[in-house]
């Protein structure tokens, strides 16, 4: 498989989706990068381990990231389609573009995004859907609470 | 003015504000009640106070109401319109109501709640406005940041 920027992007959000894993948690990770390709900021999903529904991948990896004064031409990298809560962050903020590990588990605002400006890179990434397909056989209840069904 | 249950959830929302502004933070506050009045989460925007862009008002109560199996028939209140991310949150978790002190100074997403099926209650407070009113004149630069402009 080619090796983008993307897909080595994705590689550490899949990195935090594993640990979150090991964790009993929900298995989503992300990371925020700067256009030069920088990191600002990585995470997980920290609803069980830190008793934080806030705490979603996205969100985890944004407060990582700490007070940035522009978002102008950074890159939000997830393992899976960002819920509304989450996208709704990237159109706030101005987060140029999402690259998606995949959107065959769940779908959320992505679409949405991309009808707003947002560059959405979707990458169908096989490990992404395999966390998820484990996950949400094994817990279906915990998956259900962490997007509000 | 009336005191119906709406303007007395307002005012724990505004406590949170002039709280966050005594801190010289973002005057802006929320609180969620349950179906039944209980009080679960109240917070304040804590952007400068944390050094935390994801506490918004609304996603610091919402944290502060801890794990939750359902948001049906839950109210957020919160002193000004709910931007995107926050609207994000309140669409994903299926919050069911939101009782908003004010739209004027800033205008987020609450018609697309609207268009969603969230009960949107539109208060405009004055003491919300002059808040919002007086920090954005006086913080600018604060402001602009908190909604990525």
């Amino acid at each position: 498989m080619e090796q983008t920027p993307e897909r080595a992007w994705l590689a550490t959000a899949v990195e935090e989706a594993r640990a979150g894993l090991a964790e009993s948690g929900v298995p989503i990770g992300a990371a925020l990068y700067a256009a030069d390709g920088t990191l600002l900021g990585r995470g997980r999903n920290r609803r069980v381990q830190d008793g934080d529904p806030s705490a979603h991948a996205e969100t985890a990896a944004f407060r990582a990231a700490g007070r940035q004064r522009s978002y102008r031409g950074t890159t939000m990298v997830t393992t899976l389609s960002p819920c509304w809560y989450c996208s709704g962050l990237v159109r706030q903020f101005g987060i140029s573009r999402v690259v998606i590990g995949e959107a065959v588990t769940f779908s959320g605002g992505h679409g949405w995004l991309a009808d707003h400006g947002v560059r959405i890179v979707l990458l169908d990434d096989p490990e992404c859907v395999a966390l998820m397909r484990g996950f949400v056989a094994e817990r279906p209840e915990l998956w259900r609470e962490d997007i509000g069904e």
